[in-house]
């Protein structure tokens, strides 16, 4: 089967970092080879740089960033728990889901789907509420919601954060916001396939986790006996290998060019793709002020026709793959990454060039 | 950081076929992409000809082995529903442990570590579960459950069986059996890395699944919405492309061999290795009749004395991994694995003659 070379500017996965394609290809390592285990504190170490935190229990979950998403959800909220989700695009949405899934009192603050949540709002929704949990990068609307807000006033409460396509792409300061739980995934602004979801939890939270998980897989006290440096590396299950070796690589190329460095790669990605679609009819659907530069949704230009075909001919055409838009959105807005490796100028003007000669 | 060839001789992982390696190396694929969904379809349909099934709900799901053990068991028993577990070793223990965090009546039915399940005792257990489960290949213990006997006398209940060290390894039958869900892992005898769990569904076992299952990212309702052929392809969460295609490489090599073919060549491996282990005094954990070929048990003899200083000859030496013992066989017994790529009278070989050298 010919499989094509993608530009991949979808809502993820992102191209992988060069350095994660040959990690790939290197000779397996067992779950509980000495060497793998270095690579595994080294991985775990280097989470804590990108995630902005100290927080001993930060690794990867071995499954996408849903898995992380439910990992963080299912160790904190119990039966009867209060939590306050803010809820304004798809991912806090799920986040409600797999919380009501729980058995958790969940208490949905809404905003409309392409504009940021209100901070006073989820921080009024509850007298005192165990969680506080909200999505850091809305991949439904290239919404950016504000987060420090939240961990200033949280109080007692926890503060859960979902920076699935945020971490990478633009500041995030676990430790320097108040975040008690953040998850993410590997391919989006991280370079990496996806498959693996990268946790951390304050000693905070550590303490106010549920008694005993409803999963067996996503128990966290049952999986940092295995995955922290200085655990008993007792057997859990058997960790991605692979997976987590691609990780360490993509990982290893972001620090080497620097966390800001990519945050200005990302910022100077998005601000030439979104002039450049506003430039050619697209609206972009996040309020200035709370734009993702890595992910923008763009109301398509009635003028544009079936959206569906210009997407298809960008991939037939030139290898380029953008995303559809979703919920509301669905048939009337693209998604378009620009995400890790990808996130480059060349590729914003790649595609530019490219949707130029489709609609021409 | 150096990383060492290994020959992957413990419990899994097993080495890779050099196919897969090839197949992780190739570009990245999004998990909406044409290409990527026929390679996804050509998936399920390779997984369908390993297990023996037609089941149109055959899928991989995003996680390990013990992933694809959650999503059937909390897809399957909710609060109050009876499940019949046996119980031989460290995989039949978390199916119960897991059925029990989803509130699930377990009625357990135990043989000792080491020795098969008694088919009958398990029919016997309860008057009408809604489920019987069972190890296939205990891989704490290198037992052969028999699981034909269950499908035959099963009646109304559902057969849940964990193929995940037998699958590709020795025959399993999952339509001929009467088996309603069966699950496995990549990293076992399909010669794949670790990160993903194969999974068939009965279409019987489909129509009793839980209204909603506790786990919103092991829901199968909504995964088959997106993997399975002729499905919506509802997004549900990022499918990790680069393990699909690996899964797929490395299905296609086993398939190229052919399932028979596979299955002589671990018989061949397994029968060398014990007896090259009963001539240097190990004792075979399994009995005779119930002896996986593809992991082997073995009580470590007194005069070996540190048994772990041996396998850490073993790795540091020769780069040849073994597997510890588990549960009361630890540091008394061995755990030695023959498993897909590895599965080679030349592996076998090569870790008699280190065993050899590190011994005298």
């Amino acid at each position: 089967m010919a499989i094509g070379e993608r530009v991949l500017m979808g809502p993820g996965p992102s191209n992988p970092y060069p350095e994660v394609a040959a990690a790939l290809a290197r000779p397996l390592l067992g779950h509980l080879d000495p060497d793998f285990l270095s690579l595994l504190d080294d991985t775990c170490a280097r989470l804590r740089t990108v995630f902005r935190t100290t927080n001993e229990l930060t690794l990867p979950i071995s499954g996408t960033g849903s898995a992380g998403m439910e990992a963080a959800i299912v160790n904190l909220v119990g039966p009867g728990d209060v939590i306050v989700v803010g809820v304004n695009g798809a991912f806090g949405a799920r986040m409600a889901d797999m919380a009501d899934r729980c058995g958790a009192e969940v208490v949905a603050v809404h905003a409309p789907w392409g504009r940021p949540l209100d901070p006073q709002a989820l921080l009024d929704a509850h007298p005192q509420p165990k969680v506080i949990a909200a999505v850091h990068a809305e991949t439904s609307t290239g919404v950016r919601n504000d987060i420090d807000p939240l961990g200033a006033g949280k109080g007692d409460a926890l503060l859960l954060v979902d920076c699935v396509t945020s971490l990478g792409g633009i500041p995030v300061e676990v430790d320097g916001w108040g975040v008690d739980v953040a998850y993410s995934a590997t391919q989006k602004c991280l370079g990496v396939p996806p498959g693996l979801a990268p946790l951390t939890v304050s000693d905070r939270a550590r303490e106010r986790m549920v008694e005993r998980s409803p999963s067996w897989y996503l128990d966290l006290r049952l999986i940092g006996d295995y995955a922290m440096a200085g655990s008993p590396r007792r057997y859990h299950h058997t960790a991605p290998t692979a997976m987590i070796s691609a990780l360490h690589a993509g990982l290893g190329a972001l620090l080497d060019e620097g966390l800001e460095s990519s945050w200005s790669r990302h910022a100077d990605g998005g601000a030439r793709l979104q002039a450049g679609l506003a430039a050619r009819g697209f609206e972009i659907v996040a309020p200035d002020g709370h734009r993702l530069p890595q992910l923008t949704a763009a109301r398509v230009p009635a003028s544009i026709g079936d959206e569906a075909k210009v997407r298809r001919r960008l991939l037939d055409d030139f290898g380029i793959e953008i995303g559809a838009g979703v919920g509301e959105m669905a048939g009337r807005a693209w998604r378009i990454g620009c995400m890790g490796h990808t996130a480059r100028s060349r590729n914003v003007a790649l595609l530019l060039a490219a949707l130029d000669e489709v609609l021409a």
